[in-house]
């Protein structure tokens, strides 16, 4: 497939809102600094033109499309920018019809959709508070929005429908079980030494989340994860922000 | 346009996120009642079979697509069920891509679906804090919000593009706008006495708004609003709901 117009990703790799974009396009066959300019940005030290010229809301991942062909350092005026993870996940399965990206049928294309809602209000609110040291009810969350997930997914391989095509759906979670996996299997996060590990080894062994491990095996074998995840750098980063006094 | 499967939309009168599917089916130029089934569902006292048979989360709006031709009141296990009211929106316009519920442009598909974004993040949360007394600035959070809004519409008439074509855009944000007119200008909030109807003469008045007010006397004056949106009804239940000490 091919792109009709310039198109340059700001991204970071630490971001799993970012990771949802970068995973969508190497579904597509893009390639990354090929295809489309990949462009990182240091979030700690952004640059000046970033939100005045790119995104107002200085955030990542943000797409300019269109407008002459430069340098993701030099936008130009006349491309249009786009931002917002779930936006912009739409926008790649727009450009790329045929990339399977979102199902045919329209009842797919809303199961779809329903899953990034499921995952967004159930799984993400419980992980961010479990890894913040907020939850109540220790891993049990994660648990519960898991296996709440696992019930709205394909029998077998990916997220909807047959499970055979890669979807936004599988786009929007897959960034959020990668940082979840280095955070609970390294014990990072503000919650008591050890409980990440055990509920990683729980993650790892209980019938409950069977069917999510046998998705989470299938993600992990796609080229598109391992093009798109960088668990050394992920690792070392969190290792200095999640640091237990 | 014609359905290829039996739907039903469970919806509420009251429900802004219900609305929103309500309005999109309209604009495809489906009637209620003749083409699908609308069902009121009475919020304060639901149906026994609603949670079980139509949505586990018991909220509306919901759809039950597909399966034998029943009524509402007979969920089918044969049909799916669909709920989340911007998963709807996107599967009316799925189900009708003639619609121009979205443009066939990727760029300005991207562009609705950040408007819908922007209202949920920078209006919707200003709404809510204002009327229900939580606001530490007033209206002032309103007036931003619509503001931001603003600058993200068409120059004039709809929101998207040209401005001419009803989108899922406006689609998301029109019931809110409406049940803040009705909650401003009869005071319906539990902000000190007055403040509702001072906002309102300012959203009415104030050159900042002179965008807004061309874009809801648009929307205000077409057949899907008016089909679907009951003032009356609505104004009557806010009055008791909204009842200040």
């Amino acid at each position: 497939m091919a792109l009709l117009e310039p198109l340059v990703l700001y991204t970071a790799k630490i971001c799993p809102f970012a990771h949802r974009v970068e995973l969508a396009l190497a579904e597509t066959g893009l390639k990354s600094n090929k295809d489309f300019e990949r462009y990182e940005i240091d979030l700690k030290n952004k640059p000046d033109w970033y939100q005045p010229k790119i995104n107002p809301a200085s955030k990542v991942p943000a797409i300019s499309y269109g407008g002459p062909k430069v340098t993701g350092d030099q936008p130009s005026s006349e491309s249009t920018k786009l931002a917002e993870s779930l936006v912009l996940l739409e926008f790649v399965a727009d450009l790329f019809p045929n990339s399977r990206l979102l199902p045919k049928d329209p009842v797919l294309r809303a199961k779809a959709r329903f899953f990034i809602d499921a995952f967004a209000n159930k799984f993400a609110p419980a992980s961010f508070a479990f890894q913040g040291g907020k939850s109540t009810n220790g891993a049990e969350g994660i648990f519960s929005g898991i296996e709440q997930l696992q019930d709205l997914m394909a029998p077998e391989g990916l997220a909807i429908g047959d499970g055979k095509d890669f979807t936004i759906a599988d786009a929007a979670v897959v960034p959020f079980f990668a940082r979840m996996e280095v955070s609970l299997k390294n014990d990072f996060g503000v919650y008591p030494e050890g409980e990440g590990k055990k509920a990683w080894e729980t993650l790892q062994t209980n019938g409950r989340f069977a069917r999510w491990r046998k998705y989470w095996e299938t993600v992990k074998a796609r080229e598109s994860f391992k093009t798109t995840f960088d668990e050394d750098y992920l690792t070392k980063q969190y290792s200095t922000r999640w640091t237990r006094a």
